[in-house]
């Protein structure tokens, strides 16, 4: 089996990516980021999800808040019942400068040590257009910079960065993953969560959640304030 | 006077780079990483080199002897006493995998947040041409990557990753930075320090440094067992 690195926050787009991998047959190695953000309980769900899916996790600890600038990593308020059609429309506060771009860095470390050739990332564009680093071209950009900037790479065995939900709405990554038996109790997508383990309801990742699950017609088994 | 984040190892390149970047105007902001390498001692020496220059200066801690295969973070170890001429036929055990575009990544995120849209990185691919991301179409590959996968970018403000060292050689580099007011003094090149303060002057940094102010004519001011 081929080893692929999963970048698993423990949210729901990264744990139905994680089941799409393996369902494609990888052996997966769940790497988890203690980045400061106001959401660390989404780490206690990586964990979760990892032992369910019966793969390593590793939490790579990297303090981003000395960086500041992202209502997730700061004092700047978590906007809160935006209208769903607003999302996407504009670079939100919630955006973290750079960050899938460090995270699939490390990734890729993680990747050339252990001989994977192949990265998962659950970014989505449709829902999430107001996110620069979740375009398709950014996703080719980083794989082509990787591809040069690696021994692997450049000795030629090349690395692959896989984006299964990139052009998936909400509704469809909450049906794939429910096919595939992700147990969406265990995720946290909320950005505000703080102080208890309740989601907000509110903010965008609990709206677009929210939506998801009924549009399916289903109840969403996270537990809200 | 424009902002730049300059990664500042404590090494020789580094300290090199940050007085270029000082001497062409820039309002410097030095990034340096505490991930776990064995020769941590030029963390003292990025601070030390920063308040000479009288810069900012902050250190990120990012742990990556989890992710292993590198002599620098692990218990692989350092080579010593190569020929000069062996360097740079092959891709080393000194090297980090993806560190650059770890690095990089991280000063990309630092510069977004602070108004910064240039980035100093000392890489050299003459003397170092056996490390993959130290290469001039790497770096070309990561500011194309850099452009897309940020909002400054997104919206037209685009970065620029300079490398000032990438074509001089180790003796043209100490040449230019005796010229700006470096204090070589201050600064750590050496893989292997440890247990005291001592560089080992067998490690291929130790030799590529000792030959350059050989070359030059003046002694080197590190402190050898």
């Amino acid at each position: 089996m081929p080893t692929a690195v999963v970048l698993l926050s423990g949210g729901m787009d990264s744990a139905t990516t994680l089941a799409i991998a393996k369902g494609e047959g990888f052996d997966c190695l769940a790497l988890s980021f203690s980045y400061g953000q106001r959401h660390s309980l989404e780490l206690d769900a990586a964990k979760r999800l990892a032992a369910q899916f019966g793969v390593r996790q590793e939490t790579m600890a990297l303090d981003l808040r000395a960086m500041g600038g992202s209502a997730l990593t700061s004092d700047i308020p978590v906007p809160k019942d935006r209208p769903l059609e607003e999302m996407g429309s504009d670079i939100p506060v919630t955006y973290v400068p750079a960050r899938n771009t460090i995270f699939l860095a490390c990734a890729l470390g993680w990747a050339e040590v252990t001989g994977a050739r192949d990265i998962f990332l659950g970014v989505n564009a449709l829902d999430y257009s107001g996110y620069p680093d979740c375009r398709p071209e950014y996703i080719a950009a980083f794989e082509g910079m990787a591809n040069l900037g690696t021994k692997a790479g450049a000795e030629g065995s090349g690395f692959t960065v896989h984006t299964p939900l990139i052009r998936m709405t909400k509704k469809e990554i909450v049906a794939r993953g429910l096919e595939l038996g992700v147990d969406f109790g265990m995720t946290v997508s909320c950005y505000d969560p703080a102080p208890g383990p309740l989601a907000c309801g509110r903010c965008d990742a609990c709206a677009l959640r929210l939506r998801a699950f009924a549009e399916l017609g289903r109840r969403d088994p996270a537990r809200y304030r």
